[in-house]
Formats: C-alpha cells, sequence, structure tokens
C-alpha cells in the first residue's frame, strides 16, 4: 500500500495542488477578515465584514465545485479522488463556518464582544494559517513528512484550546449574565466560534490520514 | 471518465430510478403537509399534522432503507452505488428535516407563525417539487441535461432567498421581541427550516456532481 | 455480492475485530460515568466526572486513529475499508455525543437534572452496551445474525423511545418553566442527550447495512 500521493496523481494531475492552494488562500482571506471584523462594534461596520466574508464564501464555493468537477472528469483511482474531495469539501466547510460566526455576529448584533470571542477569532485564523501551509506541502510532502505534521499537530493544540477558552466563558457567562436576551446570542455566536475551531481540526484529520496511507 | 449514468446501471438496474422517484415524492407529501399545516395555530391541528409527518418520514426511510439493501445487493461499481447512496439519503435527510420543522412547532407551540416562517416552508416545497422534477429527470438525463441543470440552479436560488429572509428575520426579531421564551421558540423553529432548505440544496450539489461524471 | 465480511480480511486482518471491540469497551465505560455522574449534582462532582469522561475521550480518539492508520496501512478492498471506517467513526461520534452531554452538564450546571434526563442517559447507557455486545458478533455474524440483527432492532427502539420521552418533556418545560436562562440550560442538554440516542442510532443502521452486504 505504498503508493505515493506524490506519484499517484501530481505528475499526471499538478492541477489539483494550486487549486487546493487557492482555496486555502480563501480561508485565509475569510479569517484575517473575521479578526479584523472584531475591532469594530458598530452595527454597519459589522455589515460591511459579513459582505465582505460571504463574497468569499460563495467564491470558495465556486473554487471547491472547480474541483469536484475537476475530480468527475480526471481519471484517479476512487480512493485518491475520496480523499482529494474530503480535503477540498472540508477546507470549505471551514470558511462556511466562518460565514456562519460572521452572520451571526452581524444578525445577533451582541454589546461589545468579549476578550474570549476575540481569542476563539485569533485561533481560528491561527488554524487557517496552518492549513494554507499544509496546502504548501502537499505537493513533496512523502520526501519530508515533518512539515505536515507539524501543522497536524497545532490544528489539534488550537482546538484544544479553543475548547478550554470557550468552556470557561460559557460558564461564567451562565453564572453571570442576567439578560436572557444578551446571553442566547453571546452563547450562539461562541458555539460557533468554537465549532468551527472543530472543523479546522477536521482538515487536520485527513491530513493525518494522508500521511499514513501515502507518506 | 465518460461512463454513462444511464449505460452503467439502468439497464442492468432500472429499479433504482423507480425507487428514488417514490421516496421524492414522500418528501412532496411532507412538504406538502408542512405548508397546509402553517393555515392553523391551534395545537391539536398542529399535532395531527405532525403525526401524518412522521408518518410519512418513518414511511420514507423505510424506502431509503429499500434503496440501500437494494445498492448492498446488486453488483454495480463502489463509485456509483456511493453516488445512490448519497443521493437516496440526502433526500431521506430534506424529510428529516421537514420533521424536525413540525416537530419544533409542535413542542413549541409558538403564537402565530410569522410570516417570514410560512415563506420559508413555501420554499422548502418548491425545493421539494423541484427534487421530485430531478428524479424524473434522472433515467434520460444525459440525452438532455438541461432540465437537470434548470432544477440544480432552482435548488440554489431557494437557498439563497430563504437565507435573506430568515437573516432579516432574525434580525428584527432580536431588536424586537422582549419576551424571551417566545424569542427561544421562533429563532429555534425558524433554524431549523432555514437549515432544511440548506439540505435540500446538498441534494442539487449531489445533482449537479452527476451531471460532471456521468454527462 | 455474497463476500463475505468474515473471509473479506477476518482471516488476514483479525486485528480489526479486537480493536472494534476495544472502541466499544471504551463507550461503555463513557455511558457509565455519565449515568453514575446523574446521581450527584454539586459542581465539583459533575466536574470530576466530566473529567474523566473526557479522559475516556481523548482515549477512544486515539483508538479510533489506530483503527484509521491499521486501514490506512492494510491491504484491503476500498469499499470493505470504507465500512470499517465508518462504523469505529461513528461508534466515536457516540463517545464524543457523551463528552458533550457531560460538558453541558459541567458548563451549565443547571439544578437537579430532571427525571427524564436521567431516563436519556440511561438509553444512553443500553444503547452503549448493544453497540459493544454488536462488536463481540462482528467476527461470527454472517454464521448467525440473529444476534447482530436482535442488537440492530433494539437500537431503533431505544431512539425512539428516547424520542417521546424528549418530545413529551420539552414540550411540558417550555409551558412550564418561567426562569428563561434555567429554561436554555435544560433545553440545550436535553437537545445533546437525544442526539446522543440519534448517533448511537446510526452505528445500527452502518450495522444493518453490513448484514445485507456481508451475511
Amino acid at each position: 500500500m505504498k503508493n505515493s500521493f506524490f506519484s499517484q496523481f501530481a505528475p499526471q494531475e499538478p492541477k489539483f495542488f494550486p487549486m487546493l492552494r487557492n482555496l486555502s488562500k480563501s480561508l485565509v482571506d475569510s479569517s484575517s477578515l473575521l479578526v479584523e471584523s472584531m475591532k469594530f462594534s458598530s452595527q454597519d461596520k459589522r455589515n460591511a465584514y459579513y459582505k465582505r466574508i460571504k463574497e468569499v464564501e460563495r467564491n470558495a464555493d465556486i473554487q471547491a465545485n472547480n474541483i469536484f468537477d475537476e475530480l468527475g472528469k480526471t481519471f484517479i483511482t476512487p480512493f485518491d479522488r475520496e480523499d482529494i474531495h474530503n480535503l477540498a469539501s472540508t477546507i470549505d466547510d471551514v470558511i462556511d463556518g466562518i460565514n456562519n460566526c460572521a452572520k451571526r455576529i452581524t444578525i445577533y448584533n451582541p454589546h461589545p464582544i468579549s476578550e474570549s470571542g476575540i481569542e476563539l477569532c485569533q485561533f481560528i485564523h491561527q488554524g487557517a494559517v496552518y492549513i494554507a501551509k499544509a496546502m504548501d506541502e502537499l505537493g513533496s510532502f512523502r520526501k519530508h513528512t515533518s512539515a505536515l505534521r507539524e501543522c497536524c499537530t497545532k490544528l489539534h493544540e488550537i482546538e484544544n484550546q479553543a475548547d478550554d477558552i470557550y468552556e470557561l466563558f460559557v460558564k461564567n457567562l451562565f453564572e453571570k449574565e442576567t439578560d436572557c436576551i444578551e446571553l442566547i446570542k453571546i452563547k450562539e455566536i461562541m458555539q460557533e466560534l468554537e465549532r468551527t475551531t472543530d472543523t479546522a481540526e477536521r482538515v487536520g484529520k485527513i491530513l493525518r490520514n494522508l500521511i499514513v496511507k501515502y507518506a
């Protein structure tokens, strides 16, 4: 089972690597916008950022669809195809998650976002940067797997840290917040942020499986 | 990779088409009941509709399982099998989504459902009708893909419109509703309705992939 | 398509059966702890149980990853590999679900958990026991499928009963609870418990497909 990811389709189909790389660039664009948007609390500003994030998300949808189309037309083995499909669609899920976070912030329009909320956004962005780095490594990872392994470890650590921050924050929220509607808004936003770090970790799990299978 | 969806298994296994068609008929039954149920606001009436929708859902579960059994017993290539499985189980997910909407309406029993809620139900029903139409096209779509493409486009448009209605409504809800418990009820119901239009769009995405692969 | 699950990979790869068996033992450990934790209502005690459940969950994650690694390195057909992957990852999802239930109980720290909540925990535990029993049967199920079929039926029944309890309880909750924040806590916990019985039923559906394909 020592097929190489590289030899299996890279030479014949090198286009998948740049396509995945571009998709991960959209992810980083989207997470950067999310982090930046946290500096503002006026509804207009939030709306403007949400619009930009939504645009990136729609564009990423098209990028992911192009990857799926390419997979449908290209002869590679079903298993490999599944892996690429899985990778592209999970990266797309992270971008969707970021869009949903921005959507909830815009819809619920909470009073200042908490420090913990800002931290979760930063974790999402860090995860995005590691995913983009991993996409840069894909074409050559079987020669030196350490860089890709590092990305997987980091995504796992980020998820754990985000989890701790989330738990502590929500516990406090339910103890102290007495305005029920404000509590719902904050809870819904924090849940979506935490879920997005989970999704980013799923990308790490897929990459980990690729290493086992192909490196 | 120019296998034809038709030539691949239709001649040998034409039974999948009527089975999928029947499943999509259950979907339309279910979405019709949901739309109809919106006319009533007494808890008894809502309960009665929920019971009927639940019955359709349980029946659809059996239909989907029959398709999976058939797939397990029939020799077709793994990839094609995956496509049929995916299609049947996602249509079943839409039916589950409709059931969950009716369940939440019955459990939470909100005072009159909003205009926006009724609109979302109508979008779900429109989506169901396009899915049923697409199932009618499956047997012959490679000769003329335009009808199937049209269904995919419509499912995408419906999801976008539903999204806009949802966002606007929830934004307003959080600005104006002061009764926290009523707010939770409405939010939970609207979320489930919106999620169901998302699931219907996923059927469109699967169909789109089928066109790329087999047409 | 009369491959035997047994002949296909058991002789060559008997290690998958003990691995799945061990994973299902972690599931039972985890559900036992959840049931036990229900006896206590002090935050400290709840915290202590959550920590133990989390430990089981992290351990199960490693067990599931070992199964995936083994699948990546072992030559078996893609379809069979998919089945084992699906089974292991869905059992892992049930363990994650239990962890999320314990997490929510710890974070939200509701005043006494309702009788219905305790019942849902017991259903989850019963489901876990049936899943473990099914894993014991995997190696020999094609000779006598009845024990495995029984497990699937039970998982389905458990889910239906859990659903009824959940619906009745939440309906009552929204009619009677006037403390909005307490209501949110309880609703969120009950939703996670109910979702976990759903996930357990998904294991039953996967097993049912295995019977159709291989028995």
